[in-house]
């Protein structure tokens, strides 16, 4: 039986919700106030799940230090106090909805793991509202 | 892939843990002080998970906007502020068990989304009790 | 310079707000859905902070094992899972506000610290709703 | 004695950290990547505190209800899914710093308070950093 | 369909990681500070998450005191204030990191539970680190 | 007026409660499990306050790196994943109760303060209890 370690982290960027392909007027209506062309932000919390077989001579599935330390350097240094829309890559041409987010950071992981690995992201938004991605 | 959305909600309830089959003195042993005849009661939090394909235009699988208002018309209307056992038509015959109320919370939910819609209710009745029902 | 030491505890109860001294109508306007006659309840969240110095012996201020207990048998065993204006002596006169359940409980708990100790209760009604009252 | 009730209230906001009577470099040294002119966000988690005497009839400090809706009205409203700023006019010469953002919350709500009641801002602008500004 | 209930309960323990059959410098390699001689601890908080069908007549999966008790005698009577490496037998030759002590947990509860009840185990090492193991 | 920024720590850490002058029997009897001679141990969150005029041209009352730097330098560095009875020099000779624990925090960075600045130290040993020392 697997077991499944988890990591939080956190980074705090700024976006919008915007499809390019419609005209203004639409975006303000489908998107409401998130639409807000000037942006706003939140506090992304993020729980990044590890599942797999126990090594038996750690006791580890995966050393939580490397797992932290994955997540600093693919996901805080790409997203944190950044503007998800103009300054990251990925968002340039795809709605930074939370969804798209958590796929994302998913797309970003997934190749750095041991491919026995079952990957899954929570993402918290807000406090009231987050979203689940993964191989499960 | 799929992915799941949450959103959370809260409806603050009385109730009294009840089988009308049973004596008082039996209620009573069962369910203990629970089984209060003056009822007690409880912040109870709820967290209406959502599953389903990421809609390519808007990003979403569902509008987070669109699920907090039907939640709000279709379980906080419905149970804030209300005697579970005496105002909820629900339980007029049914104990209000924090498992009975999730499935009655699934049951209220369900024909309101899309049918290709994965529901998962979680509910918590205190910090430190909780229950989990839905579709997976 | 003083130390305050905080131990959490907690009780589920239901309530209305009522005065009797006004109609039913007038109750119904001011307290609106939390004047419902048949109850509504919460997961009361309670903190206990109590200030003094510290026993150079024990290193405590006040041996939280016994303040734990203290709690237990004055404010638990009196509140939880009880109607608090049908069932507790306190209420029957007083309308069960935040604000006077806080008061309640510091006057209960009060005459049992010793004179040197100060006391502060701080009492969630919900998440999202907290009083706090005491000496300071 | 005094009761405080607190409410808890939330905004989602971008902003930057820029003094413009400063330089890009300096703005840049000393805030760093708070300083970025594509901004970032925060989920702002709000607490108003409001100190007073219970009213006798009541059982109130202040209803509940009515500071809701002044937070909703007066800060919500104001600076929900905003760009701090660029569209908040405090902010158009002010450092919308957590300490800045806590003393113009205190100023919009202060004149709306009645003149006995003492006010107290915590203000979260992220769950790790916090501020708190008021009367006492 | 059937519902998971949950109980969350809490120990604190002293602990170090360790593999006896490699050196003390390879400990201090692969475990870092974790492997400290003199230990450190944790707060671990534990949810017990038990699934199977509601008894129609109690509106249970299973007495929430039930596994209350169950949950004291069996993992905090054993685990609380304990040193996990010295003083718990599954630990003498087992390292106590979180996985571990989940799938310790995991078979200490699993033959007390009817049969017929799925069992998870959700066991947080500290706020930021926790893992899950059980029958799905 | 004063403005009041708070940033939250933590470190994990074994200790046990002991007064090297008392008898163990006298020990165990007055501190229970927690005089444990095997140890056991927390996730201590720490929130350290900072209270002072907000400056002029940074909006801050002290710049939030700077005051986790100091944390981290000088209470993380010497606590985490210690023994505190063992380990760390000040409680060789000094109970490492909560409220001690507060003292010898607040005496570590007081000094390395701005002079006119109030200082607030608030640790939790468990979520449940939770300490309070400072200047004001």
């Amino acid at each position: 039986m697997k077991v499944t370690v988890n990591r939080k982290a956190h980074f705090n960027a700024a976006h919008r919700l915007y499809n390019a392909d419609w005209s203004d007027a639409r975006n303000a209506t489908v998107f409401g106030k998130c639409a807000n062309p000037h942006y706003h932000g939140h506090n992304y919390e993020l729980i990044v799940g590890v599942k797999g077989e126990i090594h038996p001579e750690t006791g580890f599935v995966m050393d939580m230090k490397v797992l932290k330390k994955l997540i600093e350097v693919e996901i805080e240094q790409a997203f944190d106090h950044k503007n998800l829309n103009e300054e990251v890559e990925e968002f340039k041409k795809l709605n930074p909805t939370a969804e798209n987010i958590a796929v994302v950071i998913y797309h970003k992981l997934k190749p750095k793991l041991d491919v026995n690995l079952i990957l899954t992201i929570t993402l918290y938004e807000t406090p009231r509202n987050f979203v689940v991605y993964g191989d499960e």
